[in-house]
């Protein structure tokens, strides 16, 4: 009956990663690059590392904790790279790892699909909404 | 505090839709296909239309009332179509409209993407939870 237990004790290693199943990590880790928040930084990095305050700017409406939080778990997860350079005051700069700017360019293929959708989009909301 | 800043990363010149303006409706779009089950239902109907309960089989870890909102608000977005079948009992399928495709082959590289990475990402936890 315990089912808040973490994903990754009972994983098998031997098997392959499949988000379609509720315990792999990848669905979390998915989940964390498709985040409201994590998916447009991620997209914002792909032109050149940023300042958090640039990227907060970039990102439109995004509040200065849930960028820091979504910050730290692109961190962690190994995708955002935040270094801290020698200069008065201190700048913290954040950057696109290797596997951030992999993770990020399919994202802004996406991200350009849907733009080029937005018309047909609202044309079929109409649609749904009048019948 | 100004600290300069391209100005093409916080204005966009055109009238063409962009996910990072908090009020363009891509990035409403953008998160209905991004969303934990969104994502999810787009990638399996991939392999063909599916019936509700055979869906929600794939989708692991889903409720029916949230796949059922989820497939509705694809519907209205154009990239589901729901199909009542003459059968007894009748039957209810779905499958991806030609939007819909494109966007799930979209998510499905991502998908792979991201479960290729998932040593990369566990080796990149271990370490930053250890300094």
């Amino acid at each position: 009956m315990n089912d808040a237990q973490p994903t990754e004790n009972i994983v098998d290693p031997s098997l392959e990663a499949d988000v379609f199943s509720r315990n792999c990590s990848s669905r979390e880790i998915l989940q964390n690059v498709t985040s409201r928040w994590g998916l447009l930084a991620l997209v914002a990095l792909l032109d050149g590392e940023l300042r958090f305050n640039a990227l907060r700017r970039r990102v439109d409406g995004v509040s200065e904790r849930m960028l820091s939080v979504t910050l730290q778990s692109l961190e962690r997860d190994g995708y955002v790279r935040r270094e801290m350079l020698q200069a008065i005051p201190p700048r913290v700069e954040y950057s696109l790892t290797e596997a951030g700017t992999q993770v990020a360019q399919r994202l802004s293929g996406l991200i350009e699909l849907v733009e080029a959708q937005v018309d047909e989009v609202a044309g079929a909301r109409a649609a749904y909404d009048g019948r």
